[in-house]
């Protein structure tokens, strides 16, 4: 088959894709809409969701117009100096330009999530074709869009968890009335706040994941074009489109019979969507990564292929694991709900334990993966140079294959979270509600396990863009560069990396602390200035506060958003200057870079599934499935009460904290390839 | 000055200050004892230590002769493999007995303190000064230390907080009697605790760290003999000589009159310590680093004092940093205090966030340290090989010149611990109580300090020893070898260096609490079987208690530290037979240990200032000194309840897991160290 063909097939893909897209979301929108008093509830929740969005996308551009102009500047003012000049006249505007476009890419990705993906990314792949220097010129486009993605996701994350936290704390707590509750002024903006943390924030984080892994497997695609030809160039297109049909057969296998388990189901959509994907994997391997030209006689695509199932169970395998710490079927969570019988602390000391003991099979799944990948890669490429790390590029080109099919898992959870609170609020009857705890329960678990994976298949893209950055960084200055922990600037570089994700985290908590303060104050103010609330005589302004918890988590999360941004350019320039060190700046950097992403990797994994246990091993509580000598320990037990407490320490954890750390690891490897040059110099 | 004095001038400094310590310890044993009932439960503790220290000792003694005989098959099965048959010939013999007396010293560390440490060190000097090729066979000295120290501090740090946590919630939670009570069954435990975890552990955590930095110093003293000749190598010895020597004048100046804080006092004669240590460290570097023979006309002696006062300052800003974030008169601990108005969820939250903030300025000491220390190095020895790495050594031995006095500032916290039970026990009047309170809560804080010093140090003694033993393993094979963190199993090592910090702290944490499920079964046996003990009409039996946590402590410190004896060992050789990587064995084990000892000492820094910010916020509710609009907000308030949540959680967190990452950190650098070489075959 002619690789000419190639773009027309994504694209005709792409296109059939969104008429799918399209088809689903018109079967959705034109299904029955309730009661108008739900109606009304969900028109709120609509409302706030935008108003966020705007005005988050507002200061994030503000950030971002800044962000453009310093980027512009630098290479602008050194655009003399030899490494940059090389890279030839205006590239200044491009890198600019292109880091503007990432930005704004994934500013849509997160209002109408994946389908706008394929578009950006064949841009950079067109680019990426006409010249080398310009593929080095579309990191700025995953700088943009990672950029971004750290401020929707904190911002995002902040709302979600300063609402839910502050409502319950003065709700519950203070006026003792339920979750839900109508009530409640600060119900709505609970709502809102799933919906613009876990729908558009991941939209925006697994955008910029697939961003990353496109833009490092082109530049990996370029340095073996002598082997494959364009073919390796279009691989991770042809790759993706696949992914995406094995996505949609997916979808139309979900069927739920009403006395079924709704997480079977999922899972058994998943698996159809691995099985397709392994197949559409194994066309596009062998149609593509054939040798051409004079350099590819050796090349054994079987081992190739290897790799891209390699990739692609290693999703599956997350998958699973998720599942087994997050779910009150398994061991962990049931501890904890044991652990809760004594009290608060114990079911605190239980969750940490739980959540710092499920690093150990994902990383051991992830270091599985990269080393059989790369001997995959050895065995099919011989002795090519970079013929290892193709095949790690590929094994996550086949991570990120299911990617689709996740990310619709996770608008599960938001989606079965507002139904829940919709059918509480407009008081439906307890048979209707039962129905949605169900849902509720299975929503906890599908966003906890497209965390995993988001995490997982970040810790793949991050090391292959990292790696695809140093060979294009040899060819500029012409010399070796490892990243040599044993010289003691790397190591303090390693060192201050690990250290930002333990500050960035203590930051991300913190702000949700402050943002739940706000919400308190303002919900009491209402309480006291209209008595009539309580007596539920009158209605609550639902709208000061989703405006207020608005406002105060875009202020928020300016702060660690910016030490994300600032410390790798801080340290770079820094050690840069410090002495006659040759590269060490850029070295230095790199470090930071690489043990910040591993530091990031566990405590993402730490928070995320420690977050959904608690929140799990509470649900389990309350399902009336714990029992203690055949007595059940349910609702309104000690236990119960130890495991609330449990639930409120998880959420910042696992909605603000840990997503935001995914999208942290992939920022700090753009923002270093943007500035990489300029520690050089 | 003769180099030859220094030796003998060593002997009597150390002599002295054995002299002075017994001095010390009669004028302690030969005060007032009290009255007969705090006789019989102060009885009661030293048996309970003494049984828990046999026991403990013996089955640690099993785990290392079952290591001791491992190391010896292996280094004479490998006898004739090149790079050990040049070490000489009984090196088998000679490196496990090295280990057998490291673990030896250790352990009898742990019991008689600090003392011991001159003693053995001057044996490992003595060895160094014989033959190179005997510098790298006390590695397994090293190696004996911290397999004791591992154990030691894990064992005594389950059972500490076993039996307290155990104690508490049967007491306290389900009997309703205050803590301390003598009804309580477990009450000797918990105070014999106290001193098997923190006098015991941190006595071999701390010797371990001295063991590790002589041994890295010496070997790169022996590097740098032909610029100073022996004088480079009797260093250590003569600078640590001195810093016992401003100990002393620092304890003696500890006086505390009766309207003082008593941290007040203990902060003055750290300042004087301090200042003596710095002139004592300037004679040292004019008396010894001297340049003689060929190579040294251009050193800076000037700038190697600068390392060494840049140690001991760093030594100092740790003390003040540790006392920033866990003492209430300073912003975090007010701050969890606040979050306890809400409830224990917001309490637990404010101290993680808190816990995860504080390892932002211990890191950024402990990089500048690194930073500057080098760049003194280099400019004192000039283009020499390894200049800048001398300076680095230089600093760590100044950070440990003030290890006695913080060691003996440790010791303060078990006691004044225990004075508060005895006297709660006995039932003396109110006012006796309130003064062993005050003590108590400074006791809370020098602990926390101390252990911020012990990670402080270790980062810093860790690093160097990592650093001489690559300088040992490059003249071996003749090869360079670096750490290069862009290669993928590199990377791996790293990856899976740092998860083993989070898995053997999960399994940390769990132990405590199944120990203490154990303790609260027999003290329910107790109640139950005999209803006199809560009527206060027959005593209880304390000794099956102790017993009873003993056996399981130790039961459960096994699986945690055989993860961490184990893991190196396994990456090492998997990693070796893998692949045709050349020496990928031993560089990705060394990454595991870089990346490992980053992720322990955010790790570390997190539990131990978390959970004495914990505590004192409980401890500044209960003080009274806590008003929220003019009112306190004492003990017995929703406030306090919250507050005691968190000083729950925070106690396996300070107490087991942090603790234990410190030696975790030293003996993933002495077990790569002995066996490195078979991993590099």
């Amino acid at each position: 088959m002619d690789v000419g063909i190639v773009l027309p097939l994504v694209l005709l893909i792409s296109v059939l894709s969104l008429v799918v897209a399209a088809f689903l979301a018109r079967h959705v929108l034109s299904a029955d809409t309730g009661k108008p008093e739900m109606r009304l509830i969900s028109d709120a929740i609509r409302e706030g969701a935008e108003a966020f969005l705007r005005r988050q996308y507002r200061t994030i551009g503000i950030l971002a117009v800044i962000a453009a102009v310093v980027i512009f500047a630098f290479y602008f003012a050194n655009r003399d100096v030899k490494n940059i000049a090389e890279m030839g006249a205006g590239t200044a505007w491009k890198i600019t330009l292109s880091f503007v476009t990432g930005a704004l890419c994934s500013a849509i990705a997160g209002y109408i999530g994946m389908f706008v993906s394929i578009r950006a990314n064949i841009r950079a792949a067109a680019a990426a074709m006409t010249s080398l220097n310009k593929a080095l010129q579309i990191v700025g486009f995953g700088f943009g869009a990672s950029f971004v993605a750290l401020f929707a996701q904190l911002g995002g994350g902040i709302y979600t968890k300063a609402a839910d936290v502050g409502a319950d704390l003065v709700g519950k707590v203070e006026a003792g009335i339920p979750e839900d509750d109508p009530r409640n002024p600060a119900v709505i903006a609970d709502l809102v706040g799933d919906n613009v943390g876990d729908c558009a924030g991941r939209g925006a984080d697994l955008f910029e994941s697939t961003a990353a892994e496109n833009v490092g497997a082109m530049i990996l695609g370029i340095a073996l074009y002598p082997v494959f030809g364009l073919g390796g160039i279009l691989f991770p297109l042809l790759a993706r489109a696949f992914g995406l049909i094995a996505t949609i057969v997916g979808v139309f296998t979900v069927r739920c019979r009403e006395d079924e388990d709704p997480m079977r189901a999922l899972n058994r959509g998943y698996l159809v969507t691995t099985v397709i994907a392994m197949l559409g994997f194994a066309v596009a391997v062998y149609m593509l990564l054939r040798p051409v030209g004079a350099g590819g006689g050796t090349v054994h695509q079987g081992y190739l292929l290897g790799a891209g199932i390699i990739g692609i169970l290693t999703a599956f395998a997350f998958v699973l694991i998720t599942q087994y710490y997050t779910e009150y079927r398994y061991r962990p969570v049931r501890e904890i709900a044991e652990a809760s019988r004594t009290g608060p602390a114990t079911n605190i000391i239980s969750g940490l334990a739980v959540g710092l003991e499920c690093t150990g099979l994902p990383v051991l799944t992830v270091s599985t993966a990269l080393m059989a990948s790369y001997w995959c890669g050895k065995q099919a490429l011989g002795g090519m140079p970079g013929a290892g790390l193709y095949g790690t590029a590929i094994a996550t080109m086949g991570m990120l294959a299911p990617c689709a099919y996740i990310l619709a898992m996770d608008t599960f959870g938001p989606i079965t979270d507002n139904a829940g609170g919709i059918i509480e609020m407009s008081k439906q009857p307890e048979a209707i509600r039962q129905k949605t705890d169900r849902l509720d329960a299975v929503g906890n678990t599908t966003k906890a396990l497209t965390k995993g994976y988001a995490i997982g298949s970040a810790a793949l893209a991050a090391f292959l863009l990292f790696r695809a950055y140093l060979d294009e960084v040899m060819k500029i200055t012409g010399r070796e560069m490892g990243v040599d922990l044993t010289r003691v600037p790397v190591f303090v570089g390693g060192l201050l990396g690990a250290t930002l994700v333990f500050v960035f985290s203590a930051l991300a908590i913190k702000a949700v602390g402050k943002a739940a303060q706000v919400v308190i104050t303002e919900v009491r103010r209402q309480f006291k200035s209209n008595p009539g609330i309580m007596k539920g005589t009158s209605k609550p302004d639902y709208a000061s506060c989703v405006d207020i918890v608005t406002v105060s988590a875009l202020k928020e999360m300016v702060l660690p958003g910016l030490l994300a941004v600032l410390t790798p350019v801080v340290v770079g320039f820094s050690f840069k200057y410090l002495s006659n060190y040759g590269q060490i700046g850029a070295e230095s950097v790199a470090a930071l870079l690489m043990v910040g992403t591993i530091a990031g990797i566990l405590m993402a994994t730490v928070m995320n599934n420690g977050g959904g246990a608690w929140d799990n091993a509470k649900k389990y509580i309350e399902s009336g499935l714990f029992k203690v000598d055949g007595q059940v320990v349910g609702k309104r037990s000690e236990a119960h009460k130890a495991a609330v407490v449990g639930d409120t320490v998880g959420d910042p954890f696992k909605d603000t904290a840990g997503p935001s750390l995914h999208v942290l690891i992939k920022l700090l490897s753009t923002i270093t390839l943007v500035l990489a040059p300029l520690f050089i110099l």
